[in-house]
């Protein structure tokens, strides 16, 4: 099990190289929601997402031999551009395995951290397919996106940041895909504030995380349709251990609330932020009455959006 | 004319009630145009503008009397949310005209500070005449958008504190409609930062700064058919003798140019901002020799944006 001092080293191996990132409130949405919001705005993190964390968590403890031979990953794009910029910080090597409808500014991204892209097929399989072959090909060491300790511990930093700037909040929400960010975050809550409650969020078109829940174990994932393109992934296992033993439980939320969500973060916290982001409050404002009169903190996951395909400009 | 004095009791005057907005960098930004660029945001002021700074400046200064009667102004947004929320701090009654082509978010955020909407023609004429009518009628005090001293005193508040942030900065960006942050910037840097000079920005399609500051005389304003719909005012004749004196010049960009900057302004700091805020860095990008090697404050202006008529959403 992952423990304390391994996010504590975490953090203290990643913290000059990332943002730390600032917390955001808004009245409107105090008053629209009644409940007190703190937004951690990881979207202004390096490489617009969390996921710089766990990359950089990952790449910084490889050995010289290893980061001769370069990373390789599948990702759907954040974890992508996340560890593209992470080896760019080492002068390592990174191959991107990404399908082919992935939105096209994160492609850009990647290949802007000087790393190269591979395409596949957008299913598991293909990605699969693809990254095993760039291995075999490359010799390049897997750094994998959610189901790893390294990329947990470092997703897990963001939580502690959170904690030791609010000291008074008792419930935290992040969106669940992967559930690398829950996962560490629950461990985080777990160590660093036992009283708090960590709920994940997760869209009802990719439920895989609230019925692997429910039932206690690892269920399926679900076609990945969903508006929230970083919550298209399948549950992983070494994830749900954690989430099973720290987490309050999953929430729920529809594709119209999380574009309605999205919206009112753009419009009120002025911020950029992708769907995914706004999972959370969109499952805040459809079950207002758990978190009535609370201080909850929300992880805004990233700001990744391809505006020309937004908004046809 | 407005004293050193007079824009340092506006800033002790408002600073407890107005944030102070943060300043962003973007690596990738600084790398495009060669230039060390600092926005400084106020997207996330009060109001989502600047705009805030003038109104409660003005507002503050009020009679008792005058404060009975209540404020009136008109405004194509900004200022007029700006003006129903700074009345709102004092509980007093705010009467605004607005042009009925007005984004209907800025409607909304106005009536939501509890103030009452006027629709008028979307022409001086017709926002001047339903104004008159609306004083005649209630005896409520003209609190006007920029050509003020109050109103430049309190935007002036916003290049103070810049200043004191980055005391190494040596050119100042912001945006020329009315005037009132232009006047107000150049005149803080002509008192508290000699060095400094500060720039005015402009459509190419609302270019009267530009052709006022180049003759030396007020010229007409333009159709105001820019995409920047907060800079589609006429230049105010106070604003503009401060301009003559203490600005550097005015800087012209297309509207397309615009329309890239902002998307930029949104992929990379992550903020959402409106066409108005991208026109300093439009004329960055179009004249980046000004500015090579430079250190660059932008006044980001607002983030006031009807993501309904933007994306169709």
């Amino acid at each position: 099990m992952i423990s304390n001092k391994v996010i504590n080293e975490a953090a203290f191996r990643i913290k000059d190289r990332i943002h730390h990132t600032p917390i955001f409130t808004s009245q409107y949405l105090n008053k629209l929601s009644g409940v007190s919001l703190h937004f951690k705005c990881e979207n202004f993190q390096k490489t617009g997402s969390f996921k710089a964390r766990g990359a950089l968590n990952s790449v910084w403890q490889l050995s010289d031999k290893q980061k001769a031979a370069g990373v390789a990953t599948h990702s759907s794009g954040n974890h992508g551009q996340a560890l593209a910029w992470a080896a760019q910080q080492q002068n390592i090597k990174a191959f991107i395995v990404m399908p082919e409808n992935a939105p096209a500014v994160k492609v850009e991204a990647v290949k802007g951290y000087g790393a190269t892209v591979v395409f596949c097929e957008s299913t598991l399989q293909g990605r699969e397919q693809a990254l095993a072959e760039v291995q075999q090909k490359t010799g390049a060491i897997f750094i994998p996106p959610y189901n790893f300790e390294n990329t947990i511990a470092g997703q897990a930093t963001c939580a502690l940041e959170v904690f030791k700037e609010l000291p008074m909040i008792d419930t935290l929400l992040c969106p669940v895909g992967g559930g690398g960010l829950l996962a560490g975050s629950a461990l985080s809550a777990h160590f660093s504030a036992k009283q708090l409650e960590v709920w994940g969020c997760e869209p009802e078109l990719a439920s895989d995380a609230h019925a692997s829940f429910k039932t206690g174990e690892l269920q399926a994932a679900m076609p990945p349709i969903t508006v929230a393109d970083g919550l298209r992934t399948s549950l992983g296992p070494i994830n749900f251990g954690y989430i099973k033993q720290f987490a309050r439980g999953i929430l729920l939320c529809s594709e119209e609330e999380i574009k309605a969500a999205q919206q009112l973060i753009w419009q009120r916290l002025k911020i950029v932020v992708e769907p995914s982001s706004a999972v959370p409050l969109a499952c805040i404002l459809k079950n207002p009455q758990h978190f009535k009169g609370k201080e909850v903190a929300v992880i805004i996951t990233g700001g990744n959006v391809d505006f020309r395909t937004e908004t046809g400009g």
